[in-house]
């Protein structure tokens, strides 16, 4: 039995819709189908999602915004037409949709997320529609109904444990069941969101209560490439990636998909297909619990910008109790977590998100550590980038170090950090953002070409 | 003018002596002598300083010891005997040594110290004695009548800002003046030790007290070596030095001198010249605030062992603001230092000196980590060392990271960890225990053997 996901893209219009019915009707295995709300049709179309929400927030200062009605209705309209579905279908969508808009607007987050909701939620009912028009036995469920239970946990839906349990019996009902993704219930019956990737989340929960052989995650590209597409072109697929390496890499940069939403696969074991819904026949990409490595040390190379370093200085440092910690506190105090570490006798530099701070949460923290630390020196160096080598065959690996840094010196990279020796499946070096690119391709250039075929 | 201190194995016997006295009279500028007690002659002689704290403690318990008093005034007897001074010379001593034995001991660590610093006190008196029998105007200085004043900080003493003023009217006094290194006095006018290396930090004080434009170092190498000669044999020798190379050389395991000694000098912007008693006209080693860099990058390999890591796992521990601080915190309240934490995304590992636990705190902490930070994983990875390698010429130098991970590679080595990236002149890499002589080895192949003649 396996639970199939399909993105925005993969159902943004009626076309797409219809290589979603032949993918899932060519297994029989795939019984479980979550969907997406429909998304860009090309780069500068608008994702349903969008426009639900600007949709919503305008209704909510008092303001009337019928091009946005419109604009969703339209975009159900049209894939309907294509589909050749009566007009009966996008009339209750809009029916539905304008009910959640004449909707109680005292806790505003649940007001705004049913009316988000209602792209997966309504694309559900015309997907389910459509595979029954096809003369296919199929289902719309709604998540209140299958009990996928959740509570609100800092704006975002967390699932609840007895979730799993109530929609293990969907393996009984019979037909393909169209799930919409995103979404669920608290229990006071109010349409909670998932955060980012949320249908992403909804397909993987499935997965876990159907207990699902594996979970199909279709999107719009063939494979996990083991280096950004941006930076090296035509880059090696990756056929087989474990979860920690999915997880080291999403880290920085690396979005296929949030590798949080693989957490309820995850835990049941169950392995992860990432497909194509426009090229299904490509081979994709497995996440696993444990793969053969049959690639040398490094499975991808992920990089992202945007970081700084506090480099704090202070004569006999080492020999201070408590002086990293002070350091962390202070940071802590002002709400910013940080990425890294890196120590010296009398220094301490500390790698973060430089997002986190502007130029005015940047002097006072400086100022509080000038005060509390007393140090010799602090100073601020922006616009890193750090760069990601993960791969479970560096595991006591004997010279991926060397040949990394080599690669690097050879292009001319001055290595501003280096971290290696917590994590035994990543290393990560710290450079100038203006050396990232070339740092990426010349380490995709080491570990990957002429590496296999 | 110069400040000049000779160690202990250098004073160790008549025929030493009189090796320092051709030194210092062979250069005018040889103003002001530090001298340390008598050393060891052999390797398995007993140092003057060690007797005399057996016989303190003895005596502060309530026993006889007269073997320890007879032993120390023996070996001021036999070097008075060598240098042809008259007995007289001794039997002071002996009078001075008995009138500490039966001194008031209410304060046992004044007591104590009192007795220690007679070593070097005694010895300064007994080679101004031989300067003068040359027909050398020399005189023995006192600490408390020069105001070399100190307070007691942590069972040792510190340096009051105001000896600097008070040392600085030395330089009026005519003839060369002997002083005994290793304490001062603090206001009560009691005797107050130095930590290890006292002599030397009573060297750099002095020369930083006179504006001494050198603080010539003696002692029984020819140089600082590039490496350990118990590692490699016949290092090359380091010409020059800067004060932060030599502070983070002598952090992991070079053991010349204590770095600390050397901030009174380096504070004065004054050189030291580190020298062999034994073979004035090596050229031995300087150390400035800005050298020459004549040698590649790196200038010396340090090492040390018994060091462990920490390592502690927790999915999604880069979102938990505070872990790390909290980590931190409870190093903190079981009175730990450490060294390096090197982080991935999922895990922290903090490198520390394994002596400061025994297996028993070791459990008290793991068992705290669980119960606060609730981790997936912890565990203690043992026996581990730490190389350091140290150059002025690292600082943007591209390619020392993978010269020296190369070699490391082709040595066989696994990199357990590497740390860069705060201080600009060292890289650190932890290696097991077992592997650590290979490692220095391979090491300085790579950045020594045919670099400079």
């Amino acid at each position: 039995m396996k639970v199939v996901k399909f993105g925005g893209s993969s159902l943004a219009s009626g076309d797409q819709v219809k290589k979603v019915f032949d993918i899932v009707t060519s297994d029989p295995d795939r019984k479980v189908v979550v969907v997406s709300a429909p998304g860009k049709r090309y780069p500068e179309d608008c994702k349903v999602t969008d426009l639900l929400i600007e949709l919503g927030e305008r209704t909510l200062r008092g303001e009337e915004a019928p091009e946005y009605l419109s604009a969703v209705i339209d975009r159900y309209s049209q894939v309907a037409a294509e589909l050749k579905l009566p007009a009966e279908i996008v009339s209750k969508i809009e029916k539905d949709l304008i009910q959640l808009l004449n909707a109680d607007k005292t806790v505003q987050a649940r007001y705004i997320d049913a009316i988000k909701a209602s792209g997966e939620d309504n694309n559900a009912k015309l997907i389910a529609e459509y595979f029954k028009s096809r003369g296919i036995e199929a289902s719309y469920i709604n998540p209140k109904e299958a009990g996928l239970l959740v509570e609100e946990n800092g704006g975002t839906a967390l699932v609840l444990k007895k979730s799993y349990e109530n929609l293990k019996s969907l393996r009984k009902r019979s037909g393909i069941l169209i799930f919409p993704g995103f979404f669920g219930y608290n229990e006071a019956s109010e349409v909670v969101t998932f955060s980012r990737s949320g249908s992403d989340i909804t397909g993987s929960i499935l997965a876990n209560g159907i207990e699902a052989d594996l979970y199909e995650n279709f999107t719009d590209v063939d494979a996990v490439y083991s280096v950004n597409p941006n930076v090296v072109s035509n880059p090696k697929e990756i056929r087989e990636l474990t979860y920690r390496e999915m997880r080291e890499l999403s880290y920085a940069g690396f979005s296929v998909f949030h590798d949080e939403a693989l957490i309820p696969a995850f835990e049941a074991g169950i392995p992860v297909h990432i497909k194509n819904t426009n090229n299904p026949e490509a081979a994709g990409t497995r996440i696993v619990n444990e793969r053969k490595n049959t690639n040398g040390p490094v499975i991808g190379i992920a990089s992202d910008d945007d970081f700084c370093s506090i480099y704090v200085n202070k004569y006999l440092m080492n020999k201070e109790i408590g002086f990293g910690r002070k350091l962390l506190s202070i940071l802590e105090d002002f709400g910013l977590t940080y990425e890294h570490s890196p120590s010296g006798i009398d220094d301490l530099s500390i790698i973060l998100r430089q997002k986190q701070m502007n130029a005015e949460t940047e002097e006072l923290i400086l100022e509080r550590i000038r005060t509390d630390l007393k140090p010799d020196e602090v100073t601020v160096e922006h616009n890193l980038s750090l760069i990601m080598m993960v791969g479970e065959g560096m595991r006591h690996n004997i010279g991926t170090a060397a040949r990394a840094s080599k690669a690097l010196a050879e292009a001319r990279v001055n290595i501003e950090m280096i971290n290696q020796g917590s994590s035994e499946v990543s290393m990560m070096f710290g450079v100038k953002e203006a050396q990232e690119k070339k740092a990426v391709q010349a380490l995709y250039e080491e570990f990957f070409v002429g590496v296999y075929a």
